[in-house]
């Protein structure tokens, strides 16, 4: 009972110690415009300073892989490092996008730093099985340079050198320039795997907020996280002819902008279709002139869904509508395949023992784990870890749904709740 | 009889000199991708030199007027400037948008240099009735600060010096700031207008090629325009609300392109509804990024009609269709507008010369002056002009329609027969 007690009290300090880290870090990495951790950038290399140094002084030992991502090691075994024992690694991400929020990401990370200290208050008996990792991963959001879970994709064999290497971002600056920049030679990029074999990992936990409403509308604080979405992502050029916006008759145009137009319209009644999402983020249009009709239309198309056969019978209807919209405004299309990812199932035991500890924690012994199960829209550096070790994420819910902005927000009573639930979840994996 | 074979051997080397110094031009200030003669800019300022050197070769008397229109100048009394008797003035612009083509304004101006040459072998009784102007007006197509016309407005008294003095480039550098480097005060620009009165005008002429499909399809190399369409020009920001792609419901959001798109193809409905023409030409989606809903959407509105009424109606459309577009996709909606002009008819007598000149050089006596007339789209400096005085243009057909592109181009054979015929004009309005 005293036992009990005492980890109660650990765990509520953690909490409020995350809290108040969270709070230091968006006032030393943000602007009145939201956060400004973009990867690669001089902001996130301070979040990353500010972040290895809590994790130093709390007697954590940490390096640095060879893709950039941020590992801090606590041992079972005195000064064994890596430690021989299986491990347990904790983590999420300190960049952002641009005018980001002050959660996505921090949280999980900062979380893992908490998890370390709790650790590291822990009997040998029970240190004993696990030693434990804090990891921040490099570039998650791929908000530079257009390429997601950079950092998790290298130190898990995935990513692709080819498709990154010659990436620009919108000042035309080069990836692997700036990846030298951060001292990381991209041809080098894939030994992070053979470095995180080395370190033995037994089990991948990450907190993170929802970024979207369902949370909120069941006026639920946390959740378990079952399955992350698969993703289908391209650009959809549409090409046809520019011509003078006063004298061209409008049923002879070959206006690249309305048939784009047309296809959005499209793609949102397929994913209703289908009860999921998908997004056109993203519109250039060529020449952008008020008076000429747009010769290029240029047009992100984002599906996601938990199901693989939704996800293809999307994109094979998205690709019909597409090429019909294309004929009837007589112009030409392409598209460009940038990213998948098949939906991710995580591990079953794993989701269990999360729903345990958020069930201890808010006291709501008698629901289903279904009730507190939600799945995963955005990806996560959890779905890479995934597809080598058991993995399971948590979930705090998102005030309004928001993310990817200023306004992104959780009342503290849900990060609290959300934390401690984390925790006890970290200690129910130790100890199994 | 020996009269009019020299007057036809006259117009047949005129149209011959317009092409080759129009080919001369081209050479002098394009690039692969078209026409560089940006208004203000280093290639405009050299095909300006190469005008002036043009014109004061053949005699003409050339001045620089406040707004920085160039004109050159033919006396009917020797000496004389400006003259005591009435001018005619024929004109156009050297100015192009980036990448556009050989013909939009050069066509006009490089004519108007041999209608002076023409003017200049004529029999004193002859030339005595009318002084003659060639101008070359500046910044006709607003490309690089988004005001059209803005040397004719000056010299007829109606640009709005509010309205520009703050407009800024792409690169940030400001409008006032560029005249300066040109020479032009913008203060003193409406100065042009009184320097205009003493020109004595009483008739404005201008040759353009048609840059829209109408005389192509009806296989006439030339036609008189009798009206130019009126324009009503916006910009419309929808505002919603940003969202991670991946976990934000399609129904609860606030997506302000998917807005933007049905306004847009609404418009498009609304100008076929009364045989119009309507244009989105630009679209600016924020943040602009493939894995987050459009929380902005700018785009720009330009409808044009010959009819005011109609216009007028086609306006009161669009902003119905967006208030209700608005609506039902939860965004807000601002309207702001940046230009208008009502249509503009042109002088009956003028465009029935023009006629009469068309059927002479064409042999093509029977038709109706209606079978050879249309209206214009696009906005001219001639618009302004006739304001002012009796006015008229005369278009030559565009090949496939197209204008403001490389592709611009119009067969040698319409070219040479436009040029004589509209040089048929200057003679019948010399001799009226």
């Amino acid at each position: 009972m005293l036992e009990d007690e005492n980890k109660l009290n650990l765990y509520s300090n953690a909490a409020n110690n995350v809290i108040s880290n969270l709070k230091e870090l968006a006032k030393l990495t943000s602007n009145e415009e939201g956060a400004q951790r973009v990867a690669w950038g001089p902001v996130w290399s301070k979040s990353r300073d500010w972040f290895i140094k809590k994790c130093q002084e709390m007697g954590a030992r940490v390096e640095k892989d060879s893709a950039g991502n941020v590992w801090a090691f606590l041992s079972s075994e005195q000064g064994a490092f890596p430690s021989r024992t299986k491990s347990i690694v904790i983590g999420s991400h300190l960049d952002s996008v641009p005018n980001g929020g002050w959660l996505d990401g921090a949280l999980g990370v900062i979380t893992a730093l908490e998890a370390l200290r709790v650790y590291s208050t822990l009997p040998p008996e029970i240190k004993s099985k696990y030693s434990i990792y804090a990891v921040d991963w490099a570039d998650e959001e791929g908000a530079r340079f257009g390429y997601s879970l950079a950092g998790s994709s290298a130190a898990t064999g995935v990513l692709d050198i080819n498709d990154i290497s010659m990436r620009v971002d919108n000042q035309g600056k080069i990836f692997s320039q700036v990846l030298l920049e951060n001292q990381i030679d991209i041809n080098k990029m894939l030994d992070a795997s053979k470095e995180l074999k080395k370190r033995n990992i037994a089990t991948y936990l990450e907190l993170h907020i929802e970024q979207g409403p369902i949370l909120e509308s069941k006026n639920m604080p946390v959740s378990a996280v079952d399955v992350v979405k698969g993703t289908n992502r391209f650009y959809i050029k549409f090409s046809g002819q520019s011509a003078h916006a006063g004298s061209f008759p409008v049923p002879q145009r070959k206006d690249a902008f309305l048939a784009a137009a047309e296809a959005a319209l499209e793609f949102k009644k397929i994913a209703l279709k289908y009860n999921s999402v998908c997004t056109v983020g993203q519109v250039n249009v060529l020449p952008n002139v008020p008076t000429i009709v747009p010769s290029r239309c240029t047009i992100s198309l984002d599906q996601r869904s938990v199901d693989i056969l939704t996800l293809n019978e999307m994109y094979k209807e998205a690709q019909e509508a597409v090429a019909r919209i294309a004929k009837e405004n007589k112009v030409q299309v392409s598209w460009d395949k940038v990213f998948y990812i098949a939906p991710t199932i995580f591990n079953k035991e794993l989701v269990s023992l999360c729903c345990q500890a958020i069930k201890e924690e808010t006291g709501s012994r008698d629901l289903l784990d279904k009730d507190i199960t939600i799945s995963s829209g955005p990806l996560h550096d959890a779905v890479n870890m995934a597809r080598l070790v058991p993995t399971v994420m948590m979930f705090t819910k998102s005030k309004d749904g928001l993310s990817h902005c200023k306004m992104e927000d959780t009342d503290v009573d849900s990060l609290q709740i959300s934390i401690r639930a984390f925790l006890r979840l970290v200690n129910k994996v130790l100890q199994e």
